[in-house]
């Protein structure tokens, strides 16, 4: 199977920083700190920030109280949230406030929004004008969008400039900026107008305006826009950088593949989670009181549908009193429905997610699930009845077993197509048709079936 | 809950294309091809490629013969698998052949990999010696790694240049490769130095050596790495580009975080198939033929485990004649314990797969995962052990009822948590540990318990 083979081929690397980890652990006890950070800081800060997420807090402390500026910088970037805000905890307001200049924006704002509100005083004041003016730029942006999350990090040139004073220009700046290759021009008012790329600019004619060697066509997006669509934005589109615009066009920054992939990772694991009511924050690794709290709430509800699941069979009680097998079959039943029924609410809510089925394939999604769920539902029926016959001798009991598997196929396999499709053009998620919820539905359709038959046909059974 | 408004916010850039494709449709039917062609021509190519991939076949090989050869090339790019093939069948040697040096040579190669041997044969003849030694060069190259998928567009500086050599070469180039801001420098033989970015090059003294301004801790990847593992690498250390090299660390391409996105999309396809038994290929839009064949097999396993359970219901068939209500309470307590132990499977197989649980973390890990199970296992019992009470007043069933549903689920939490482990351990991909084989377990747990306290316990019921 090729996820197999490729699911190990991720581990493999995942190993490869495990290893990394694990020679550094037996250093931590045995060496003094210093000595700790000394050999940190021959790996890449990604690695340095793995590492010392491994840690006890103390002992992460006591070694990141060692790093410079520079150096802390780059672990902030690369923390995850909880050794991020214990590092913002440790450290002084001065030393944080020049902190936040040296990391990235987005990340700077992010950082701020978390704070308590009299920090966030404390910091906005003991920072520069235009740097505290910025934060609270950023803040100002809705949650989600591309405003927070973009780089403002960018090379804006004015299109009215020629090559010569574009290249000034250049080597006037710094050359520090993250992504020194995205060149967009602007007009006077500071307007998007096209993108140049670096070999466009060195090779043109000293004397020719941008405005005449800029390529015009450019995607971009509005700052306002949702972070995920535009993600979905540049995957389309096969882009490195999106320019990001306000409402009149003013260039306000780059969103970058590299940003996006992070996004796009977490939204996989959010749609994975759904699948099975888990909520996006949820963690393996956390205590049983957040546990006890993320799970609680949903299994409560799923639990009292299975009351409802209970209270229904309850009802044939009389049935399986005197045909006891009957209950034998009532698991294969609901449940090979479920599980049938949940391959096309994956496929759909997929599909679906990823912009492959569209409105007028509608009919014919849904005609072939009625095919597919008809022969199938035909084939699991007749063994699950062959079994059915062995085990009790009587025609009647496999008959019953027989349209009982065939029928919730067939409606497992609409259900499970209908429902995702029916939620999107309610303009909600589809994937909240998650395969929990299909499965109480195939339950309870199996079990109507089965013991209904059953009820019916009981003088033969 | 925020999966739900992030998913429908990338469901509104899908619709934005859906509308884009709705409006054309229309036109398709009123208006002569060559009127399609030019309205298709204002769109960017992926929409064109979306929406001819909407058309019957035969419409859109009349659209495509319209294309000229730069139009086709990027149509190919985008085009879907089918429509690709397709596309290739339509088009003469010669011009098939203009195509491949036109497109991406990593693209190129896939295309004649899956051509038939005569035609590849036909194709390389007509070639020019560069071009289909390099595509040659591509075929040896394992099937999924970094050496088929990287792009071979690198601008490759050597460090012994000094930086008025290096602009001049620059301007010597044509201005044309997709990714013209990755420039890496190499020694003499090729091999891999550093990397330079445009604003350094541009504000350094011209007499200055590469190897003096170059930085030189670059992360690479061997061309022969898995291109999953690479992917994951570019993800962990926030790059935008990978440079790729052979054994000797000759440098021979680039990976860049665009390529990657795919990758990471498809491989989250797969997970989320793998767990609801789907392999990777399939599709919501396939045939009930192809329907079949993909999902039979799998089903078939599915439903051979199913007898299991019903035959091993069908021993208690004594108890279940006597005491009928027990059945009610199989599908809950079988039902809940899969949907608990499901979530916990879910949490670890995503954090094996991110690289956030390591070896070190099973002991927190599995303590974390008992110490819920018995809590909410509790809660649980309680509260279905109490609805067993009211439906039939007896508080031996009541008990009974309570200590199935607490023990399945500590078992499915345990279960949950060690099968994906020990699969990792075994080097086995722990995402084989699919929710619907938990679910098969905890059936039977669910249902032993149950139906053995009820045998166990008959005089009492």
């Amino acid at each position: 199977m090729s996820s197999q083979a490729s699911a190990s081929n991720t581990m493999e690397e995942v190993e490869r920083r495990e290893r990394l980890i694990d020679e550094l652990l037996p250093v931590v006890d045995s060496e003094p700190s210093d000595e700790v950070y000394r050999r940190l800081c021959e790996l890449h800060p990604a690695d340095q920030a793995d590492f010392l997420e491994e840690l006890e807090p103390e002992k992460r402390a006591e070694i990141v109280r060692l790093y410079d500026q520079e150096g802390l910088a780059d672990l902030l970037e690369f923390f995850n949230e909880a050794a991020r805000n214990e590092l913002i905890d440790i450290i002084d307001p001065e030393s944080l406030t020049d902190l936040l200049v040296l990391i990235d924006d987005e990340l700077a704002a992010d950082l701020v929004e978390e704070m308590p509100e009299d920090r966030v005083h404390e910091i906005l004041s003991l920072m520069d004008m235009p740097t505290s003016a910025f934060v609270t730029d950023v803040l100002a942006m809705p949650e989600d969008s591309v405003g927070r999350w973009m780089s403002r990090d960018i090379l804006a040139l004015q299109n009215s400039w020629n090559v010569e004073e574009a290249l000034a220009y250049l080597r006037r700046l710094a050359p520090d900026t993250e992504h020194p290759f995205y060149m967009y021009t602007v007009d006077a008012g500071g307007v998007l107008q096209g993108v140049i790329d670096l070999r466009r600019l060195i090779t043109a004619d000293a004397t020719r305006l941008l405005s005449e060697i800029e390529v015009r066509e450019v995607i971009s997006v509005d700052a306002s826009m949702d972070q995920e669509a535009a993600a979905e934005r540049l995957r389309h589109y096969d882009l490195l950088a999106l320019p990001v615009v306000d409402g009149n066009g003013v260039l306000l920054g780059v969103l970058t593949a590299d940003d996006v992939l992070d996004v796009q990772v977490e939204e996989a694991t959010e749609d994975i989670y759904l699948q099975v009511g888990l909520d996006a924050e949820s963690e393996a690794l956390s205590t049983v009181g957040q546990t006890l709290k993320r799970r609680v709430p949903w299994l409560l509800v799923n639990l009292t549908i299975g009351f409802f699941s209970a209270f229904l069979v309850s009802q044939f009680e009389g049935t399986l009193a005197q045909v006891a097998l009957l209950a034998a079959f009532m698991p294969i039943i609901a449940g090979h429905g479920g599980n049938t029924g949940c391959q096309t609410t994956t496929l759909v809510v997929r599909g679906l997610a990823l912009g492959e089925i569209y409105k007028r394939d509608v009919n014919q999604l849904v005609g072939k699930e009625m095919g597919f769920g008809m022969i199938y539902g035909l084939l699991a029926g007749i063994l699950t009845g062959g079994l059915a016959f062995i085990l009790t001798h009587n025609a009647w009991m496999a008959g019953i077993v027989l349209v009982a598997m065939m029928l919730n196929i067939l409606c497992a396999g609409l259900a499970g197509s209908l429902i995702p499709l029916g939620l999107k053009a309610l303009k909600i998620d589809p994937a909240l048709a998650s395969t929990v919820w299909l499965t109480t539905f195939t339950d309870w359709i199996g079990f109507i079936l089965l013991l209904g038959m059953g009820t019916f046909f009981i003088d033969k059974l």
